[in-house]
């Protein structure tokens, strides 16, 4: 392959793995999650924890999240940028979160993610993911409506 | 140099960025920030907005911003992770931000930063960065006490 063709096949194996990861947060899988994981992945969650310094840590974070929904999640993702050079790769987008709680009220969350991953042994894991939503200064709550977060910058329609 | 330390000179520069980064954010110095940002630059910011996709908007958001405070910020970081391959890098690190506002009362902040850099013509420049705090998903409020976003998680005092 030459270099735009082993580029264009690092970029597509990158975006499986996000769609991997997409596929079990859809399905409340952890184990999905993991397959797409290295050991020492650590991630800076949207909610609750500041840090997670382990694959492992992760895994215990979703275990303990999941039973606060019911059926399976939405998750679509738009603007997606891949970059990658040698064994290093990065992706980030911006996703609509839709999940039902355990008394069947749907929550809709637009998040922003980070993804960093790294190949080892020929296959691309995540060793750090960011997800977050912006908080409103002024009331210092949580803006999970991407539109609510858009200010003189927001793009147009 | 061989492999080892072209790598450890990468490592070097990426982090000479970040530094040169936050010293902008101490003086509040638009210009300083601005100097190693790619123009493509696309940022999620802690707050107010969702993304910015230029360092044109970038800078008008920092200019917005700056105003709301006086003197120095401080800004110091830890666990500070530098990967870098070929010509793209990340930086991961979690910082603890101390302003002062117009009417002289002390805002702690720490928040979880990801920044990527790409080499373009020998030259690192950022051309994303994701900054953010978590929030607290039972009161939606933003959580900007490191301390008070760890659960069963949190590493040993």
């Amino acid at each position: 392959m030459d270099g735009d063709a082993k580029r264009a096949a690092d970029v597509a194996a990158i975006r499986a793995c996000v769609e991997t990861w997409l596929e079990g947060c859809r399905r409340r899988d952890a184990e999905r999650i993991m397959s797409v994981c290295a050991p020492d992945l650590a991630t800076f969650e949207c909610h609750s924890v500041f840090r997670l310094d382990s694959a492992a840590a992760y895994r215990r974070f979703l275990e303990a999240c999941f039973p606060y929904m019911q059926g399976d999640m939405e998750a679509e993702i738009e603007d997606v940028d891949v970059a990658v050079d040698g064994d290093l790769g990065v992706c980030r987008y911006v996703g609509r979160f839709t999940a039902r709680d355990t008394e069947g009220q749907t929550h809709v969350s637009w998040l922003r993610a980070t993804m960093v991953f790294r190949r080892t042994g020929g296959k691309w894991l995540a060793v750090h993911a960011h997800l977050s939503a912006p908080f409103d200064p002024m009331t210092e709550k949580v803006m999970l409506n991407r539109e609510s977060a858009f200010g003189s910058d927001a793009p147009a329609a």
